[in-house]
């Protein structure tokens, strides 16, 4: 799953393909409606900084720029070739590039992966240039870059007819062309300022993932959007969200294709390898990254970054003039696990004294009345932040706000509480002119004309201040020394030995040979038992007669030792039953499934859900990828539905999380000390009981890598 | 819950408020920005078309009109009075307005309900004096109304100071004056007009419910946006939904409260009864209107209705010019539901030829290579409408629809698109200066910036167009003359026949009185039986040990019937024990719960949820107004998430969905029939067969009305 070119060689071209000094466009046009004529009247109006050199053997000139035969021609190595040149000549013209030591190029050409056969093959040559020579490869059949800094508009689309915006923090890197320009044009309308937008079309070096690591080291670049139908390299995800998290820059990431409809579609416009979806939600849970499904919650929550305040709880007080409005907001609010916790006793008193009128737990209405003397608003939202001390404040204030009575002296009390709490996420929900909106913008405020869409922003940042924070123990080492898997299949008692050696506690139980053993094991455990046929493959017990559950005397086990011997011969002639296992049966607790799956793109990963009909039918499961600690095991455990059972709700006694807790971080060491040996973990049931009682798996089977199951 | 003063003069005291020819305005100011100024500045400068009498004792003139000293000396009895004074001359005010003839008032003040105390008495003195002399009132403590047509600005918010915007096609009804104004505000920045905002306050008289009820009459309203933080009269509601859904009108309403913090705050704010959250889903799907949680959704949907297209089937078309945004609109259509079916495979080869670089399926990928020959996106277009058949078509076109080289030649195809087919919806997604973006929009396509928005405003319309297509049999009566529920607590067995004689299916069983009894009704059933002791008022069997199961022979029954006697008097001596209940065991069949619920504003319920932890730890259930038909029970057991079990996914069989649905009609009218006569009904477990093989209640308990559980 990884490149196997040396790194520092690689960061180097990618940062001369997105920094370059001096650039070549091989295909250039003077036509500047022409692809090849488009990136060259971009940048010539725009003025780009770096040097040019268009590249046409049939002109001397190319809109006003002296053109060169050949990239050979040119007098020193480039930075960048853009190459708008038919996919026919595509190959040659990055031979030559590589071979006049060009460090990195952009083909917008189509006609690659896309659209399969010779295609693919074109592209896969383009794959072996890129890792032979070291130069880097954007590309092909993507729209290029806009770098708004140095105005480097390496790129045809048509985006920039619109005009050349000034630079702001939001970096837009996306497979999509179309999606990136899209989020663009939106952004811009907003008045949003992006500093790239980086479309990297088929991928055939220069992915996603990794532009998404360059950005993160990137000084100009505050938050991160990304755009994708699939990732091919696993790992490089990983690291580039880990740099990013570690410079405190948010990923909002969209990964398409989440329905069955969706992923059909996108099979069909990439034929990527994508990984199953579900392991993208572990993906971007566990390593912090935000996943937003339209392009309004991107863009909401780009915005909100752009104040630099990633709160490290989840208090949120609401203030409102309308009560009803102050319901909703809690509402969302609560939809979205914020925390909207009451106003300490005291302060609200405080408040009720402030405003007689007020409703002061949380929200706080404050009425209308409040603007008749603007001070009460200022000591509102003070006793607010100072008492009720949330880390974020959403203020509904609609149109009034931006009454010309109003605006001087509430901006008066919002500037002086800006100055005394720098620290505080505050947002405020009003509709006015853009000019009267900017001046609140001006005063370190975040503007939403919606509450609940600053909520949800809100929360958003929420979750990224967490990660930020997470002062939490480096992931913990796989599993220490492990015996290598064996590279056949495994019957349950062999799975169940293997497990229980990597810490995951399996249910006490004894592989017996003979009726006369599978007696005296009985009456060892002085209660029924379960009697289970074990045998390498053999999969479905059930089915095939293989199990006997509740058997109460050492006779009856006896006895059905031969029988469940008779009965699985009979039903699955091919089975080789290895003796049967017997052990105690346990009642009481709630079952969960446990598992690990190989996921094709990112690794082994940790399932859990609730058993029975929760996995089978409702789906109710979470992921993380392998390894992770007993805090990120919670957190998986929490995002499941049937969290709720195990907490013990109504009256119920709870389960004990701690120790489902620690398997599952058991589980995932021994998944990631085996890696690619692993095919797949079941532990189905696997029994979790009362709190400080443990759990345990009743059935078990490890699959070892390339083993049909 | 319903009214007792005759309707038919309401009525007309309800035109008179929303329609007025001459208004009096008490407490009218000559200073235009004084409460008692505003409404009469408004009126003045926008032009109201009616007769004004400002009412003011002090002066002769006030902003230019004749004043009166009092109401009495107006020379006409006006249709509306307008109340701005202070609260404590507001009942003198309303009685003299009643006694002077006029057929309705606005009262601005507050100081009643919302304070508590006096001020509540003040405002049941409202109430009492509307109920006595048929004048309507709206409010106290509201905003009034706006009524853009007639330029009736019966308001002193300062919404007016921005200017006075042409009336259109949305009625605004909110209970909250500050969120109502605010959904106009938002309303005319996206340039959709309004026809009326009405704001009801603390309605001591008119109410949310029964505006809507009239809007729903009024020629020039097409849509209305409703929001409430509950409903005092749940009849008046369903009325005025039916109403609105005969006249082919969508209501959007926003019911705030859903989640506990919301649900305090709105008990702080208003106080009132609301009815449970959970009742106001099922009256919204019951009688087809749209609940949404945000001001965003509301109006997303408000302007896509503005079309007055409302499909009666939810198959999908999508159209991108980028196959990730395809992959995105897929996702979101199935997550709402839609049916993003595939084009027919000939259509496919169609659109092939036309595009042989596009993605045919659906979504439809046409690449941006259609922009270079328009006329094959008009094809492409035409053949997903002609042969693809969808109901809804969204194209995402992003700012390439806006480009100056393409306006001209994709309207001409668009022009002619529209023209053939009138009755699909379509909406295109495009960016682009408003002048541009309103020219599509003048061809008669919805535009949004937004594809996603534009999926989940289409998915609601669909919803509507379900609703008004609805060519559904009348809700069927309640069940024939029923024999009058007992005024005492009963027994299992009293609850059984009783339910059993509504058409309900329930185990059957036998009461007997003796061991001998009980050994005898054993035999007869001829398998393992369970036994519960019988009596009014014992909810609780199991916990006091009334319960035996499995019971296998007719021996055992026998001497267990006296020990379950003896254990109930052990264990709750107040308990009155009737005999003991023998039932077969039923083995198999997926348990679920039904149950009755009396809604104190919208009256009995039927409730239905899968049986144990489904119900009790995952709140899985749904709600219908009692009664309702087979369909709709379909409905209802379709809203569970459990419904999937009972569907039988993989591999699973099929539960009797058929006989549930039959059953839930059958408890529908029962609890229709006896109303308030009931307190609750609760089936549990209720279980449910496989298909073909009908479903039947295990135990249950009626609780006549006013009877301790």
């Amino acid at each position: 799953m990884q490149k196997d070119f040396p790194l520092p060689d690689r960061c180097a071209g990618l940062r001369a393909l997105l920094e370059p000094a001096a650039i070549a466009l091989i295909g250039a046009s003077d036509d500047p409606a022409r692809i090849g004529g488009r990136p060259l009247r971009y940048m010539l109006e725009a003025g780009f900084a770096g040097r040019i050199y268009p590249v046409n053997p049939n002109r001397d000139m190319v809109q006003g720029l002296k053109a060169y035969p050949s990239i050979r021609d040119i007098p020193e190595p480039v930075d960048c070739a853009i190459i708008a040149v038919p996919a026919k000549i595509v190959i040659a013209t990055i031979e030559d590039c590589a071979a006049a030591g060009t460090k990195s190029a952009i083909i917008f050409s189509s006609g690659f992966a896309e659209i399969g056969g010779d295609g693919e093959a074109m592209q896969a040559q383009l794959s072996d240039i890129a890792a032979r020579t070291g130069i880097r490869i954007l590309g092909p059949n993507c729209l290029g870059i806009l770098s708004f800094g140095p105005r480097f508009f390496a790129t045809f689309s048509s985006t920039g007819d619109a005009g050349y915006a000034e630079p702001g923090p939001l970096a837009i890197i996306s497979q999509s062309g179309a999606y990136g320009t899209h989020l663009y044009a939106v952004a811009r309308s907003w008045g949003l300022g992006v500093s790239h937008i980086i479309t990297t079309g088929n991928e055939c070096d220069v992915d996603v993932a990794e532009c998404i690591g360059w950005a993160a080291e990137a000084d100009e670049v505050k938050a991160i959007a990304a755009y994708a139908e699939g990732i091919k390299d696993g790992p490089a995800l990983i690291r580039s969200l880990e740099l990013a998290r570690a410079s405190n820059k948010p990923v909002i990431f969209m990964k398409v294709g989440r329905s069955e409809e969706g992923a059909a579609a996108a099979a069909s416009h990439t034929a990527s390898i994508a990984g199953a979806d579900e392991i993208y939600d572990a993906v971007f849970a566990q390593y912090g990254a935000h996943r937003a499904d339209t392009t309004e919650e991107m863009l909401d929550i780009a915005y909100a970054c752009t104040a630099g305040i990633y709160p490290s709880g989840n208090r949120i007080g609401l203030i409102t003039i309308s009560g009803g409005v102050g319901v909703q907001m809690a509402d969302h609010a609560n939809k979205l696990g914020l925390n909207v916790a009451p106003m300490p006793g005291q302060a609200q008193e405080e408040l009720k004294k402030v405003l007689p009128f007020a409703a002061p737990r949380n929200p706080v209405d404050a009425t209308a009345q409040v603007f008749n003397d603007l001070t009460l608003l200022g000591q509102n939202f003070s006793i607010m932040l100072d008492e009720g001390g949330y880390d974020v404040v959403v203020g509904f204030f609609t149109v009034v706000a931006a009454s010309p009575y109003i605006v001087e002296p509430l901006l008066k009390e919002l500037d002086e509480l800006r100055e005394r709490f720098p620290d505080r996420l505050i947002f405020l929900s009003l509709i006015g002119p853009p000019e009267i909106v900017a001046r609140y913008r001006d005063a370190g405020y975040l503007t939403f004309e919606d509450p609940c869409r600053a909520i949800a922003a809100a929360s958003a940042l929420v979750g990224f201040g967490k990660s930020f924070a997470g002062t939490r123990p480096s992931v913990p080492d796989a599993a220490g020394p492990l015996k290598a898997l064996p590279a056949h299949a495994l019957s349950e008692w062999d799975s169940r030995e293997i497990l229980a050696g990597a810490g995951i506690p399996v249910v006490e139980a004894r592989l017996v040979k003979s009726g006369g053993e599978a007696a005296e094991a009985t009456a060892s455990f002085d209660c029924p038992v379960a009697m289970k046929i074990n045998g390498a493959g053999i999969a479905h017990k059930t089915e095939i007669g293989g199990v006997e559950l509740n058997v109460a005397t050492p006779e009856g086990a006896g006895q059905l030792y031969d029988e469940l011997q008779t009965r699985v011969t009979k039903q699955a002639p091919d089975a080789r039953p290895d003796g049967v296992i017997v052990a105690p049966m346990i009642g009481g607790g709630i079952e969960t499934i446990l598992g690990v799956q190989v996921d094709p793109v990112f690794g082994p990963a940790v399932m859990f859900g609730l058993g029975g009909v929760f996995v089978e039918v409702f789906e109710d499961v979470s992921f993380r990828l392998a390894p992770f600690d007993h805090e990120e095991a919670l957190a998986m455990i929490g995002e499941t539905r049937g969290a709720k059972l195990l907490r013990g709700v109504r009256g119920r006694p709870s389960a004990d999380m701690d120790a489902l807790a620690n398997a599952l971080v058991a589980l995932s060491r021994f998944a990631a000390a085996h890696g690619d040996a692993l095919a797949s973990v079941d532990l189905n049931p696997f029994l979790v009981l009362g709190e400080g009682q443990g759990c345990l798996a009743l059935d078990c089977l490890v699959v070892p890598g390339g083993v049909e199951d």
